[in-house]
């Protein structure tokens, strides 16, 4: 077996994974565990690290491991304080250097970013931003990252100019499973025009919104509303009064969505929909890719 | 002791509540139980309402017991249909009278109010509303009903002419206790200033909103933004956005708000920040009251 030369590690509050990879940069191996952040005291990364990758590790060696993500916060393994924008993604200079245990590892935590008018911040995506800047240099526009809570990055010059969060995915979460809206939401499904219809009303009139998301349920109980139709609404709602207030992001940019295919499209939906083009990359590929990026910045990885 | 003439019932999703009252109308007991809907099955209400007051009905007599609320609803203890817009709430007439196992108990359900379009719904308050038209016979106006599910509803010539409802109790409650958010926000606490910022902020540019919410967290992190000023502008942003979408129904008009201290403080603040004369009035009361109009005007209360 080829031995892992050093390891990529994206570390998030609900997820652990990691690329082992050979000398050459070919990924040996791609694994992940439930441990994320969330879930750790402080002392349990390195065990939650060796248990997904110890057996990768060779003995009287040291294998350099680069993670980029939440593992960085004040509740994470180590802090690596946070970059302020305006600036380029973090490299590995600034990454924080973790003390193990295990003679074997050399740990880097990469910072995430900061932006204090207004307050904002990011843990991740910078990384992913990383890796699509070094595989498109030059890239003047924005990244959108859809999830759990939704990323708009102004990029110029190689640098991160300003941001915005929007808790698009986890007001979706809360909405569908957790309120009264529950009991009127499929679990899955789409409706492609019940989409459109909500998000350019909410987009265009927030009153829509605030009003509109009980609507769902009395709809529902006065009316025939479909479960599937109410879930791909409820997406509208909510995703419209995202894209409105993120106009002056992307209105005349280009819009590079990073994302899993399920998250990033009724963004593109919404986006194309108002005349603006969108570019589609893989959120593993540019987080992997970021990784890289930081890793081959070291002059010495295994120091 | 005095004898129980009948029993007035305000029966939600998370409470019962009861009054046994006296054939003058004097308020003889309080009684409340944890026995709300969401907690029943069908055949679980008539020994939950028997658990409460069944130490006052009278053997070989009949006691009329009058109810508003969620018990009215298809998931309740039987469905009394909603009257639809334009009308005026709902009288004993139109109540739902409920077979029961007990010979002493003659129980009757008052409907809710359901509009068509926008689609929406309410059960409870329209009691509410009742409670107030009696005492307040030829208001004109709007009456705002502050709660998990907030109402605002338009009042002419004794009828309900259209509501609203707005879910932004429950949001806040998600928000502060379930989201990213719980780590920023303080359980109680208020700060009148942060509060109206953020809802004149978000009231009149709801992106404000969208991009506030993470704002929270993000300027607690980098920041050092106080848990108590966090839960006020989460709860500025929340009930801006209402006011601002509801602007349809308070501008140039009086509001009464129905609701218990707590809840109506920061709409009247929000309300008279924006010129419009605010009257408080208190919910128990007007549940009682509108229970009590309907009682009254049954012809024979025991059939």
């Amino acid at each position: 077996m080829t031995q892992t030369d050093w390891i990529a590690v994206d570390w998030g509050t609900s997820h652990l994974r990691a690329w082992l990879l050979d000398a050459g940069g070919t990924v040996l191996d791609h694994r992940s565990s439930a441990k994320g952040m969330g879930t750790l005291e402080r002392d349990g990364f390195e065990p939650a690290l060796l248990d997904l990758v110890g057996d990768a590790l060779t003995d009287g060696a040291i294998t350099p491991v680069m993670v980029c993500g939440m593992a960085g916060s004040r509740q994470g393994w180590a802090e690596a304080p946070y970059a302020a924008v305006p600036c380029a993604p973090p490299t590995a200079d600034a990454a924080r250097l973790v003390g193990t245990n295990d003679p074997r590892l050399r740990v880097r935590i990469l910072p995430g970013v900061k932006q204090m008018h207004p307050a904002d911040v990011m843990r991740g995506e910078e990384t992913q931003i990383a890796g699509f800047l070094s595989l498109n240099p030059g890239f003047e526009g924005v990244i959108c990252l859809p999830g759990t809570h939704c990323k708009w990055a102004h990029i110029s010059a190689g640098e991160i100019v300003s941001f915005r969060t929007f808790m698009t995915g986890e007001l979706f979460a809360l909405l569908s499973k957790s309120s009264v809206l529950r009991h009127s939401i499929a679990a899955s499904g789409w409706d492609d025009a019940a989409f459109a219809e909500a998000c350019e009303d909410a987009m265009t009139r927030p009153a829509v919104f605030a009003g509109g998301l009980f609507g769902l349920r009395a709809e529902a109980l006065v009316g025939d509303l479909d479960p599937v139709t109410a879930r791909a609404r409820l997406s509208g709602l909510l995703i419209g009064i995202e894209i409105g207030a993120a106009k002056p992001y992307w209105l005349g940019r280009e819009v590079v969505l990073i994302g899993d295919d399920a998250l990033v499209a009724p963004y593109r939906q919404a986006l194309q929909a108002q005349g603006c083009p969108v570019t589609l990359t893989d959120a593993d590929r540019m987080t992997l890719q970021g990784l890289r990026a930081a890793h081959q910045s070291l002059k010495d990885p295994a120091q």
